[in-house]
């Protein structure tokens, strides 16, 4: 049986979960069309996060790999689509760390996309009944880092796909935030469920409008 | 045992489901601190609406009434704080109607407030997770139209309390549309039975913030 | 010739400068279809710019009183529609105080409707390209204090029209904040003279839509 | 004297004006810094863009290139930091083309990082009350196909600097629409005119913050 990897980050940012980790580990051990899942949570740190990220290939060879990440404020799940070689840090990392205009990997190329099946996926999950769009950015903070690590790492691995999830905060941090938007983790488990179901059954992506002028 | 009226409305705007209903419904016949919940789904009609809940409040003769409506982009729960007298549509409802700038009670005062206490029922959802807030504006349409006409209605029955509550799209719309939020219908169920509580124990409501600088 | 009132207010809210007063001063001593423009700044304290309101009324006898405040964050000139009797801060005013829930005028009704033709202006600022909306709500800070105030002291003077008008930051404002929407002095000065001279032109207001479903 | 190529765009998206051509025609000839800018106004059409910008670069041999592009809904200026090889259109361009995820150059590289020194241009158009701020994607439309294309056709001449700035609808086009945030054209012309300064003056950008955790 092959194996999935899925990862969640630490709390950060002065909240006290992060949804990424309370969806992605009720997923842990799960059978989805003959994978399992391996969920595990990751910090919050430059450099550290990367590490864990090939720690766990290594040892999980997984078919797939999705790393999924909070993005308070956005009110959908997010399909990212590219990962930049660049950190560029607003907040510092749990680990203090605060990085403006660093390169990831010194000799990397400017940016990897996604090599997920991601227009697919929205089709899958929006059939669903899931809020899901496709970004164009994953930011700059950690969740783009890993993003990027995940990407170099598979680069020549051509039977490991893998890319990033942002999710919206869960209903209960956003109560403690003004105004925000939120899913529910269940609603977030069934999307990631569908996402992954997708992407072990589709060889190449769809070709349906996930663009934006700006 | 002493009634609720709980009311959702009817799909509208090319929606086929409206998220008040499918909320309200699920608490119909509930028992919340020794009252009994009725749930009934009004037309989305301006004149119509207000005249099913004349209806169901002389049949019920309800301690509690809260009218409950889609606020299709809001991301939170919005509990209102001031009805106004003006029915002013920007589409039209499901009747056709679409009335500019007309009183909804020809010789009523501009407003009422809520009679609900808002700031204990934030206060107490806020604690039990619920994205809410509350809001300054039930805009002008037949939300504020069954809001001006609940908060007439009951004007001088001193035992009868009402309000509005607004809901964000459920995850199922929003699916349909770019980048909207939502709320599970269960977030919404447990935030309703919450705010129905804290109505039932609280006389008089708490001074707490809730405002808005414009 | 008649009089216009027309206020800004000072600072607040951690601002060195307040977009409303900057646009108001540029039209005092204007000549507007032979009415003289009076330009009065404001204190962002409760109470005491309605007394300060109150003594410019008296003074000038204004046949049109406008007043106009910053509204951070909004992205058009705003026409207010509506004044509640509630004071309700999120943040002390500039001299400190901070109620909650607090009725503006004791035996005031809850609310008053702008007496300014506010659709057709609306239709005239637009047609000379002035982004601008119609608002449902002006807060419940001292902007909303202010126009009910205004509304109250007039209400019995049938000579006499009212109204409030929001305006976004400054572009100097915005360069402060992150991803906040701005209008140029110049434009707003140019809004409010249009909206003005379609005060003094129209009787009775036109029926277009103005209206929002929430 | 060395030349400034400056690009503004045809109206699209059923708009009858650009903002970004309405601008830069503005700084036609005027000299900054001991160079001239020459203003061209680009197709809105994938491919014949780029040709254009290929034919005006081999023209100019300008020092300095900065294609500028409405971002309609955006608030403020926008430095882009990337642009991604592909084309996503949810709209058809003005040829009626509209590909989806289409590489712009078949053999090029996932993304180009502007050569622009975005943060010290953000720094000085601050200081100078320009809201602004720097962005992490321009799309998939045509501004990035015409970002890529001149990072792409730059890439190896190492004295020609470039990149791409978005910017607001004016005033009268965002009085069309709902709720849009829009900057002056003078205000933008100010900006452009102190980010070019800024571009001109400094050999190595600055570490000051600008980016987004997601």
């Amino acid at each position: 049986m092959s194996n999935i990897l899925l990862t969640g980050f630490a709390p950060f940012g002065g909240e006290s979960t992060n949804p990424s980790w309370e969806a992605v580990k009720q997923l842990d051990g799960a059978r989805i069309k003959g994978h399992r899942v391996h969920a595990r949570e990751m910090s919050v740190v430059f450099g550290v996060a990367n590490k864990e990220l090939r720690k766990w290939i290594r040892e999980l060879k997984p078919a797939l790999v999705i790393c999924v990440g909070q993005a308070g404020g956005r009110a959908t799940m997010s399909l990212e689509r590219v990962a930049i070689n660049v950190d560029d840090a607003r907040i510092p990392d749990n680990g203090g760390q605060q990085p403006i205009d660093e390169v990831i990997v010194a000799d990397g190329p400017d940016a990897y996309f996604t090599s997920l099946p991601i227009k697919a996926m929205l089709r899958d999950m929006k059939a669903a009944g899931i809020p899901v769009a496709i970004s164009q950015t994953a930011g700059t903070f950690v969740c783009n880092h890993v993003f990027y690590g995940l990407m170099h790492t598979i680069r020549t691995r051509k039977k490991m796909r893998g890319g990033f999830i942002h999710i919206p905060f869960s209903p209960e941090q956003a109560a403690q935030h003004a105004d925000a938007p939120s899913l529910a983790i269940d609603t977030i488990v069934h999307g990631l469920r569908i996402g992954i179901t997708t992407c072990l059954k589709t060889d190449k992506d769809v070709a349906i409008v996930g663009g934006a002028e700006h």
